[in-house]
């Protein structure tokens, strides 16, 4: 364990001088402000909370606390549902929301150069300003920050076609733990020139370097869309038929499903739907086919529809005018809020290769009937992405803090027998830590840790993310 | 520099009780029959060439010689353009030839597991006759294999759209330095859990780890293109509309870039082609459009001719029949064979944003000119990856050995300016490793070096590539 310094008046002072008084934040009330992002109840205050405007200054003051021993935890804009952005020992907390600009968009090139502060869904609309397209839409698209996207390799529906943020990524500039500033590839879309420490730093939720700048890819707008919800009377069923349309030769931009319970809640939650829901129905795939033709896009919406009728599938909503997919993607975006609205729960973020869904949400489900928890499961069917909400309800405190995280290895066991992992997109962060030697065995963790001693030997860089060590 | 121990006789005796007399080779003609791959005219032979037939052979390999010190370099199909497969400092020649099985081809999921030492082409087949598709597509493709395409993270032409190697893969089974077995994620398409080690191994150029099996995506198969020969009185007008193409909002399958000079090569080499050139031809482009739909991809062709128009495009070739595609691709696909057969050349990958690649191509012109070296330019100009074959020619072997390197260091640090790298597609290798320094400052090489300290620290895989000091 390291042994870190504790935050005094003399580095508060060295920070004013630095970064000036309205950076700097050391009254309670601010620095609790910074101590949570959405991971369930949890708060961890730094000792000091600073909003650097610049890469040199971030530069400056990790080379200050490298030399001090002083822990620094990133903070993007606190939307990360795995305790990444908790300043778990203490320190500083270092936000870089006021390093939020577009430094430039290249349209010649197709590149678009951010601050990692900048709001993914203010990166996307300046893209479609210019006829262009940066796909990534987790769905805090509206608050979440692209340095955020990052850290957690975040996804969203459209990762099924478009992938996910590391697919977008073409270099980074990145103030390393000692304060050395590197760029870590080339603004090229080929690169076969050294090791890829752009992919290394993608997903590193902050434990490897600050990234303080980020290339990334544009692609062509694509102008059409049009959605497609559809009601089983099987959740398995529902899983069933999301592998057999990709085996049809469609590959949707966006394949979710959510079960009868994610409805419910939402339904409770924001009643002004007008979507009516079937008493016999158990859950809805919800699918988005996209492309420049609409007459294509129809064509394959049939194509879907065939597919879905295989496994029993019930009236299929088409909605192709905005009011329509507002209302149907507002459920289902609006569901994480929906549960939170009613009861504490944890969230886990299981993925496995897609065929497998049904078993992983029929385990589950059986798990949760051993333990006695209720669950509300939905996510990007398309990429085997399957969220997983146990609801507190009214577990006792021994249940839910003693048996629960066996439950939840258990969860884990089987999604990592069935080939998949912990995390599809939110990150192991604080709150999944425990977990890792369920994905790795000991090599493999010791390889990790090496790797995360060779960015940062005096282990002050988000210290008690990812490693149970650290 | 480290202090390597020579193969003796017990070694060799270890080698044949391990694998079996005919998997070991110490035969002057086999060891130069494994000394070369296709880099330029260079030699070096293993001391002893051993074909292992499984992962577990390859871990007991490797941690006898990780114990013994000797030095190991993997050997795929030695096909590779930077000279990564050159046993430079001898040792253990490590073919993976005989690892060339395809484990599983899983159609539930779409994903193909494979042995490293399978062509690139027959993977390709393997998938089509199920009626999916593994797009990369180097242009050794019916001779290179999986494992050199990871290694070096081979691209081709339809990585404008559908990316490099990197982006097929899945997970990775790697045999560490010291012996250890490892995978370094997991079968799915979105993975946040730990680092990247998958892309940290891919165009690692065999320095880190042995790949012994790969997890690869597959996608619905593509059914239709058409390809375009596009003739332009102006290189540098060429160069141009390739940008434009995308920003009319068009991603081609493949855009490839050949300059006057590497069709003459051609049609010197291969009299057999019915292709008309114009004498006022300076440049071609060929341009793929694929998709699912003909009406579509021929709209889209009308569009390109379009936008070529304005850069002074010539009468324009349309290919639609599998004949005609069949010749201009040929055209393409072997030029690098038709120069080699007229002299000998060094071959660049410099790789810039697309829309520098007109600065590019002129820069290296006028370099040429500066030190007297003809060159012959072609490319995946839609990925501005120019590859710059030098003859040799009538150069002096002191303007050969003593100026040309003073020359290629221009043409990268020209390229670097431009906000590209050394190599798009090919690696660095041994023969571009001098350039290192370019494309990375001493903080980014101390980070690089470090990592692969990580994995070998005795420094016994893969020897004297990528570094200058190893």
């Amino acid at each position: 364990m390291n042994q870190f310094t504790k935050i005094t008046a003399t580095h508060i002072t060295h920070f004013q001088e630095l970064l000036g008084d309205e950076n700097v934040f050391f009254d309670t009330v601010q620095l609790n402000e910074f101590g949570h992002d959405e991971t369930e109840d949890l708060v961890f205050p730094p000792e000091v909370a600073l909003t650097p405007r610049s890469a040199e200054q971030v530069s400056h003051i990790m080379k200050f606390c490298h030399q001090e021993h002083v822990p620094v935890t990133p903070i993007g804009s606190q939307t990360g549902l795995s305790g990444g952005a908790l300043s778990i020992h203490g320190g500083v907390g270092l936000s870089l929301k006021k390093m939020n600009a577009i430094v430039e968009l290249d349209e010649k090139n197709l590149q678009i150069t951010v601050e990692p502060g900048l709001i993914t869904e203010e990166l996307q609309n300046a893209a479609i300003e210019k006829g262009l397209f940066y796909a990534p839409d987790p769905s805090s698209k509206g608050s979440c920050s692209i340095g955020g996207n990052l850290a957690e390799n975040a996804g969203g529906p459209r990762a099924v076609k478009y992938g996910v943020t590391k697919d977008w990524v073409l270099n980074l500039e990145v103030v390393l733990p000692n304060g050395e500033i590197i760029w870590t590839g080339s603004n090229t879309l080929k690169n076969s020139t050294g090791y890829n420490l752009t992919q290394l730093m993608v997903g590193s939720e902050g434990t490897l370097g600050i990234i303080t700048k980020a290339v990334l890819k544009l692609i062509p707008f694509v102008p059409n869309n049009v959605s497609m919800l559809a009601p089983f009377t099987s959740a398995t069923k529902a899983c069933e038929a999301v592998s057999a349309i990709f085996r049809a030769g469609i590959t949707p931009s966006a394949l979710e499903f959510m079960e009868r319970d994610a409805l419910d809640w939402i339904m409770k939650f924001d009643n002004s739907s007008s979507i009516h829901i079937e008493d016999s129905t158990q859950a809805h795939l919800l699918i988005e086919l996209d492309g420049t033709n609409m007459d294509l896009i129809y064509q394959d919406c049939e194509k879907v529809a065939e597919v879905l009728e295989k496994f029993d599938c019930g009236e299929i909503l088409l909605a192709d005018n905005e009011a329509q997919k507002a209302e149907i993607w507002r459920l289902r975006r609006r569901i994480g809020e929906a549960v939170k609205s009613n009861s504490v729960y944890k969230e886990e973020d299981t993925v496995v290769p897609r065929f497998e869904l049904p078993t992983l949400l029929e385990g589950v489900k059986k798990i949760g009937k051993a333990y006695g928890f209720q669950s509300v499961c939905y996510g990007h069917a398309g990429d085997g992405n399957l969220h997983i909400n146990i609801i507190k309800g009214n577990l006792t405190e021994h249940q839910w803090n003693q048996e629960l995280p066996e439950a939840i290895r258990e969860i884990f066991e089987l999604t990592v027998s069935l080939g998949g992992t912990l995390s599809g997109e939110h990150g192991i962060g604080y709150v999944q830590k425990n977990y890792m030697d369920i994905a790795f065995n000991k090599t493999e963790l010791l390889l990790l840790k090496s790797i995360k001693n060779v960015f940062d030997p005096n282990g002050i860089l988000n210290p008690g993310k990812l490693f149970v060590t650290t």
